[in-house]
């Protein structure tokens, strides 16, 4: 069979499979999750054997360690899908749930009724654990769901894949619930993008090039985040003490994320004080900084800025450091670099809190608070399939009632509209 | 100036405009929807002569009587729009709206808060009306527009857009709230679709030509609705009398609107006595009817169903009617076809009623009442900018909180996360 014919037919089965699981009862879901997570369990040996495949084959094709490290199913690895499977069987099932109900002047009562997306197509790179995070999510909330992991992790997704399609099975679902593209073939990544008939969301997670190709390859709407250019304002009315533990946070504690600091910005007036603290701190944490003129007067040790720093996401122990001279200069700086994921204020003036939560533009605004707090689980959704940087459907964590929509239900006694 | 720097240039200035619209107070905008008001009744008789030279030009390009029909502005049009915008005037202002607040383990304060979505970019076709009516909800949601008319409607359409412009620059807004392309070239649509640094969202509304050339050229998201093919199923058990006034309010009431059914399904137990009773109604209505062999055993007089009936959107008097051996050979068959639009079931049972309802995969499930009622003022969200038959971000009517997307706001006191 052709990579198109085996990709639009298990599009077709998707749509298919999609009715029975939005039917299924919450108790028969979390049959399924708690039986794929048994799975895993008594399958690690086999999954870390076959993931041992992959790993070579990546050492051989000369891939580079940070990669390799992504690719690898450790110990650890397999406790924590483990874990997250148990923590959504915990959560919540969105499904079914009445949002809104009223009476119309026509007599008609009207609901709103939350159902599931339908099929979500899921590409994804190097981690093989995002194969159960994902399907997780996606089955909870009632949804069928396409896999295409990266090429490097097939031995790794198949294993992991096997566990969910028997789970499926011996729990009296379809295993076109869950399915995992059977091939390496690029092409079948454009041909899941055409499929607007039979798939509702794609959702790409991986880096910026993948992001970019899907949605401009896509019919089918996309929920993305590009990157996270996240900025902290240190206002001249701050807590510097607090400030500073809030700037090493957002940017030290885990610098590969996309939560974390890659922008500080100091109103002028604190600067001198400020600077020389945090700056320390930062030296002493390993972070290369890059200034701007006013920055380097008070950290002459700082490297200097020039404008492909301000929009850059780093993902490493770099900062960019700029002096403002007032909250405004702050926000139009973030208005003009930001992505749209985090943004923090540090600041005891309410007035300027709140001006500053008015103004910036992103899915998560902190008041006295390190933008690492952008995340499903510390926001209060409970696990999360991704974070939204744009403001259709989702901005910010996506969670499980993220994955579905809702729709009218309009029950009557034979009205007609006049 | 080209048409690209044109548009680009327009795009950036809706983006710097959307943050003053977006912190502008409920007062303001209603200010500015009553003053746009205002001026189209003032400028009613230069607006209704600028629509003259489109419709001249119109006739003279060979238009149609239907096409010339939807562009003319009359005194009713006027009235309509004027109408309209009091009516959003009246209507709550979304944003600012706090939709939950918690306090976490952490101690954060996690609020999600009602945001305008920022730029929305429309994309129309010939009626100048939805320059309005666009307009009009776009702004008090606290976006900004950029309206991009047809070309047949260009005099009529900035001619209003100039009492908009007046009206935001009398109140204090930036003109740049809701800009016009001031050009007729088709170039400026392919330029528009790829500026997604700027824009938000992308509304095509129009022929499904229009919509499918949106949603394969954007990287912008897309909220569209391609068509409606809308079905009545008639139960076993259904009020034979109430199914006769649904069917016909569903197709004859306005047979060219998207809620408008096209397709009938009857349970065979009923067909002998259903079919008849109906039948003769549409006949007197003018309907032609196409139907399966079994529907034409008692109503020989109805032209013989083809397969391209099934997924067809006549919005005309002529309607498409099948005999089913059961409900969930009715859902099957609206699963196959339908454009998830609008469904109804005709049924005194109300298993079979719930059922359906969970079954029938469409923006609303209506339950002994028309189709009609799939309609943003009906269901109770005031005045509508489109309905949406895609699940992602709106499914269905797409009014004032459709227009709006939520941030996270969180309130610390120097938090970090552990």
């Amino acid at each position: 069979m052709t990579v198109e014919a085996t990709v639009v037919g298990m599009a077709r089965q998707a749509k298919k499979a999609a009715r029975k699981v939005a039917a299924a009862t919450t108790d028969q879901k979390n049959r399924v999750l708690s039986s794929i997570a048994d799975k895993i369990e008594i399958r690690s040996v086999a999954i870390q054997a076959e993931n041992r495949k992959d790993i070579e084959r990546a050492r051989e094709m000369g891939i580079s360690p940070a990669m390799i490290d992504r690719l690898t199913i450790t110990d650890s690895t397999i406790s924590s899908m483990v874990g997250g499977l148990r923590d959504v069987v915990a959560l919540p099932d969105p499904v079914g749930e009445i949002t809104s109900t009223e009476k119309r002047p026509s007599g008609i009562q009207v609901s709103r009724v939350r159902i599931p997306l339908g099929v979500i197509g899921m590409i994804y790179e190097s981690r093989p654990n995002v194969t159960i995070d994902a399907a997780g999510l996606c089955l909870k909330a009632g949804n069928a769901i396409i896999l295409r992991g990266g090429s490097e992790a097939f031995h790794s997704n198949s294993a992991l894949a096997a566990c969910i399609t028997d789970a499926l099975e011996q729990n009296g679902l379809p295993k076109e619930v869950v399915q995992l593209i059977p091939m390496r073939d690029r092409e079948a990544v454009n041909v899941l993008l055409k499929q607007e008939d039979f798939i509702d969301v794609m959702i790409p997670r991986g880096g910026e090039g993948l992001i970019r190709f899907v949605t401009a390859n896509s019919l089918i709407p996309v929920l993305k985040h590009y990157k996270g250019v996240c900025h902290v304002y240190v206002d001249a009315e701050a807590d510097l003490e607090k400030a500073k533990a809030i700037c090493l946070n957002s940017k030290v504690q885990r610098p590969g994320v996309c939560n974390a600091m890659e922008t500080l910005l100091v109103h002028k007036d604190v600067a001198a004080t400020y600077l020389p603290l945090v700056g320390a701190a930062f030296q002493e944490a390993g972070v290369t900084l890059k200034g701007c003129p006013e920055t380097r007067k008070y950290l002459p040790w700082a490297e200097e800025a020039v404008e492909a720093d301000w929009p850059a996401e780093y993902l490493d122990l770099i900062l960019a450091v700029k002096v403002v001279t007032s909250v405004d200069e702050a926000l139009d700086h973030i208005a003009a670099y930001h992505s749209g994921h985090t943004e923090a204020i540090v600041t005891t003036n309410e007035a300027t809190a709140r001006h500053f939560v008015q103004e910036a533009d992103s899915s998560a605004v902190m008041v006295n608070a390190s933008t690492r707090f952008n995340d499903g689980g510390e926001l209060g959704l409970g696990a999360e399939i991704g974070i939204s940087t744009s403001k259709l459907h989702a901005f910010g964590p996506m969670g499980l009632e993220e994955l579905t929509s809702r729709k009218f239900v309009v029950y009557g006694d034979g009205q007609v509209r006049q």
